[in-house]
């Protein structure tokens, strides 16, 4: 018997995420055997090409049939469509995990067609970018990654332990929380900035009379903070209905806080201003190398 | 007479953007001398031995002394404390600007003490970055950067083309507006998701129990869309004042946008906030190159 933490690993989704896996995999020995699975053929056809898999197939059953690791590369509404046809087709023994962006609901889900013989881990890679698309996808996606693997009372320890080996093998950080616990760490640490940045572009095309001017005169200021607005629609949409209690908390948050800052600034009042200004400074500046 | 640009050039306030200023200008060739003015030797004596100016004094009747044109290189709130001065102190013909980031009420108060014979025009550089001090100065800040210059109706023709010279030569793409309109663009384009930045950071902030945590987790959605939060609070602070009645309007509408995002999330109404997203996707990337 081989060495290598999996024999055969089927990818659900060859897409960025799912593609930069299948080249982290290969590049690094991981598994000897990687299955793209896919509805699209060209875009199958693509990963092979790319050398992120080494068999596709358009057949769930099929692709899914002796695999010890089964990856969900969809986004967070498929991963939960998925959950069921893929508990039927993975072979007993098999570990599923997946790579969504919210973790409470897929977690639920599972629940009803996982057991202690098929075990689902739910993980959140931190990674992925503003592009989408196998043709984006590097086999140095997850590296320097924060990797959420997401634990409830009865997850096999030793699945966990596998699950981790293999994130930590594609150069992940990862790091073990409950899944509520996730939805609201990454409600604040990513999809409030996303949101935000959405609310911004939506502000500054709302002004702009002349979009030429605009792009001409546009600095850093406008053009970085809105950089993740340009995310994929559908992904994003999928997010913000998933973990909506906790993403609405924060909006709330964040917009009593431009109301704050809104009234400082429309009583003159510098002192106070300045003392936020300099509190936020000093902990943005924790953030940094 | 030599074919320079300017003979003498008097920055008044060497830190990044008054640094770069004389960087460039020596580098370039643009003037024969220049002179930094600033309160604090230890600081002109740094932007001496970095060679960004070829003689320092902390007299400003003294450095201003036949200087051909005169920068004020220093917060907004100083550029108009310095104005009374530094109309008497400049030599007859002088031409004199600033690097602040708002205009209109810079230009209301110089109108008090410039005239036809020391002619005033002011300038805004797009450049700069969260970092401050001359020791972050470099003499590319100003290339490929957008710099505003506003004219009003008794604005010289002549100096109008002599300024919009200067800033060309150290690289800069020239914008001739009115003050006003400057600083509702900038309201938008700057100051807007300068604020924005800071509600976000501020938000973040008090979400964390454990910042040790919280760093750990962050990914380039959070830092990227924070980052300019770090900029000098004073600086901000000088801005958010100036600009009070533009930066205002658009707290407001971004507030209602994030308000419209957060009802769509709350009525799972998928439709309309894909469309949303969808449309802020497009208008974003059209600022890409």
């Amino acid at each position: 018997m081989s060495d290598m933490l999996f024999q055969r690993i089927a990818i659900i989704g060859v897409g960025l995420l799912g593609g930069s896996i299948g080249l982290a995999v290969k590049s690094r020995g991981i598994a000897s055997k990687v299955i793209g699975i896919g509805r699209n053929p060209e875009r199958l056809e693509l990963a092979m090409r790319m050398g992120a898999v080494d068999a596709v197939t358009t057949n769930l059953e099929e692709g899914c049939r002796d695999a010890d690791l089964i990856i969900l590369a969809l986004p967070v509404k498929s991963i939960i469509d998925f959950l069921e046809p893929v508990a039927r087709a993975a072979s007993p023994g098999a570990l599923v995990t997946d790579v969504g962006s919210t973790k409470a609901s897929i977690v639920d889900h599972m629940q009803r067609y996982f057991d202690k013989q098929t075990v689902f881990i739910g993980s959140h890679p931190m990674a992925g970018s503003e592009k989408s698309g196998v043709e984006h996808s590097h086999a140095d996606l997850y590296c320097d990654a924060v990797c959420y693997i997401t634990v409830i009372s009865s997850t096999p320890v030793e699945a966990v332990r596998r699950l981790t080996e293999f994130w930590q093998a594609l150069g992940s950080r990862t790091m073990i929380v409950r899944p509520e616990r996730h939805d609201q760490l990454v409600a604040a640490l990513s999809h409030l900035p996303h949101f935000t940045a959405v609310a911004l572009t939506k502000t500054v095309h709302e002004s702009a009379d002349d979009v030429n001017l605009l792009k001409s005169l546009v600095g850093n200021g406008f053009l970085g903070t809105s950089r993740i607005a340009e995310g994929h629609p559908g992904m994003w949409s999928d997010i913000a209905f998933d973990n909506q209690k906790n993403l609405c908390i924060y909006l709330d948050r964040i917009i009593d806080n431009l109301e704050e800052i809104k009234q400082l600034i429309t009583n003159n009042d510098v002192e106070s201003l300045t003392r936020l200004l300099n509190s936020v400074r000093q902990f943005r500046q924790e953030f940094n190398p």
